[in-house]
């Protein structure tokens, strides 16, 4: 296993993850689609069978997909991310650059696979949303309380059983990810996930996007600096209680 | 295996169940969420959902999570909780103490998930239906029958298989009180199991939640003592009906 | 393995499979519940993760839960339903009776945990639809075409990898009856079971249901004549056609 | 194995594909059905599970059910289909003939079991919908871009883990189908499968379904052309890409 196949995996396995989750908002939020207002629980089964999907494709890397499970990792005191991989600077930075690259372009290919859509819908703040994560009620503060709450959940339960999604599985996975946006998903659409977000506001904001508006950068911290500060907790408490099966 | 580490196992692995469980009720009852009026099939998934994180997170200590689980286990005539711990007193009450703790620790973290919306929300009513069940048609006699028959068949089913949830498995066990839920949650809220239902109160009358009217103590007697019915029920049956699988 | 115990096990499996079957169509049907209007994709759930329920708790009998599922066992050729239990018209006749019996004493408990809503609720037809199944557009010829096809599809996948339920496995089985359910119950409810019918059609008939109404025992023939057709078909199906893994 | 054989397992597969897939939207488009205007994510699952059956009932053939992971998979290199069974012109075109044979034969079972609902349903286009696909808003070339997109999400996560849908396992499949389902067939109804839609389509050509309009032949290209595209470039991904695991 080299890093430049850690990257391409990561890179994979989020362009799959963003694809298909920022893909199911699309679905419910934009004007014309045949799921259009499809409700919260279609999003959070999209969201959740995302995850399984990019877990099967990253699973060579351990299927991080997530700056937040890599740092929980880390935080978490294992050695290695997978075998022939050591945890140190390099090995991060490279799992950060494919997460945020495959995050990227799963945007940008979810935005071609609605293309018409996002040209008839009315509201930019619609499309933002398939982009990127926002509030429903603003205010830093309690947003950043609610994403580091769901994000220690997420790396917490994953570490309990192994050393990433990939050992947990692709299933178990996604249905925890269907639970956490079910019921921790209703104050910030839960990012729990920093490339997730990054990754395509970033696309947001390049795109030729029909009518987009603003790409909100001034929110865009919340869902960074709230799913890291959750996984590294969740990466110390599976390090520090004793409870977590190995 | 020692009993202060099945008190943490249990800790931890009841605070993920109030957690997520009270989080989709918050998330479906609660002003302004993405989620809200989301219906009762996202709130079954939720719960659902809510029972195999817990599980995972508790595996160490058997995940029972629920009193009803744990008289359950012992009125099935099981010898040892997990090995090393014998089935007395001493565990049983650890068992209690551990449920109960996680369950008062969930829910007040649901509260700090949700805050704003808490803030935002009219209705007392929908606020305490977050922390604590209540019946759709008050009629105490009916309400016990109700969560009897639901635990009993909660309990029942994971003693088919196993000693308890976590030799069922997180998958089963969450599948299947997804369709408690859905099957015979529609009079009571389901909450078959008094831990989930009695700590979350305590902390509804502890928070200095806003507007938060009445924690209806009054119905707080039924969703113990039914469950504790129900699972010992289950448990004898599982000990007399030669069905059992083994 | 004695053919008490074939009855007692099939009894305890269809009680689980009709309480928590009939259980979520009283919720979604009956006045005043938490799941009221719920919806038919809840109810595919509710059905399905009862036949899981029902699975698990017969799983020593090879859980039929279903006349037409044995009688499909019987048309695949099979010399014995499970070890010690040979294919012989005593066993099928205890298999019947477990399967209606069962079926009837689950309705009969579903009824129990929902008593007040049935006070409650006015219209005679939606309390038989919590018992038993009837058609959307009556025509007794093309209500028992469907009721075929619905119970072919069920016996012969179920046949393609076991001899029963039970060797499938229950998550299979309930995912199985949930896609049934979601796709061929739209014209007469998806019986797919003789048991699951008649026996709770008995007990609306027995029970001292407030306002109850007719048992409709004019259509009762179709939910009976309809799967026997479609589960023999199956059974033959899997005995002729190259394809079944064995 | 034989190639007898092969088409036998295909024609038997795709019909459970094709009669529980149709049969999902006939229950919620078609008039006075209990699934009447049941939502997007009922559909989802419907579609999901009518793949379970049909890897089920395949699984001796490898399940393809589907032109496009036929040509996944040559496009990935692979020397046999299944032990037996190399890849070449005649297995290709066994594999394709079973595929629109068996969804040609689901098509009208379906209709089958929905007869008097096609006999009330008074719009053309809802009839046509439960038996093929068409676009959200028409315009060939984005519509080409989103089912070459879809359809490269389901043949390439599964060529990651195997060599055929059976490899991978009738519910990741499923579940596979659920979430490309909910995230990308917003636009057009998400064939993602050529025999899907125009076996289907010939059957709503032929049968004599009561006021049932254009069979909309322009549109029936894309269905075939997008998924195929699609698949190649799954497959051709899988052989390249060093991240697949095999």
């Amino acid at each position: 296993m080299s890093l430049g196949l850690v990257f391409l995996s990561e890179v994979f396995g989020t362009m799959m993850l963003t694809l298909l989750g920022c893909g199911v908002v699309a679905n419910v939020a934009l004007k014309g689609t045949k799921g259009n207002a499809g409700g919260f629980h279609l999003v959070n089964w999209g969201w959740g069978l995302a995850v399984m999907a990019g877990v099967f494709v990253a699973a060579k890397s351990g299927a991080h997909l997530n700056p937040a499970v890599t740092l929980g990792i880390v935080s978490s005191g294992a050695k290695e991310f997978v075998p022939g991989i050591p945890v140190d600077a390099a090995s991060i930075f490279t799992y950060f650059g494919g997460e945020l690259v495959g995050a990227f372009i799963g945007a940008v290919v979810c935005w071609l696979a609605y293309k018409q859509h996002f040209d008839e819908e009315p509201l930019a703040a619609s499309k933002l949303a398939v982009f990127s994560t926002g509030p429903a009620l603003r205010s830093y503060g309690w947003n950043v309380v609610t994403e580091i709450i769901g994000t220690f959940v997420l790396v917490f339960v994953i570490l309990m059983f192994g050393k990433s999604a990939a050992s947990l599985g692709p299933l178990p996975v996604a249905l925890l990810v269907v639970g956490i946006g079910a019921s921790l998903g209703g104050p910030t659409g839960y990012a729990i996930n920093p490339a997730r977000d990054v990754g395509p506001r970033i696309a947001h904001a390049l795109l030729p996007i029909k009518g987009k508006g603003s790409s909100d950068w001034a929110y865009s911290w919340v869902p960074i600096v709230g799913p890291i500060i959750g996984g590294v907790l969740g990466g110390l408490m599976s390090q520090w209680v004793p409870i977590v099966v190995k």
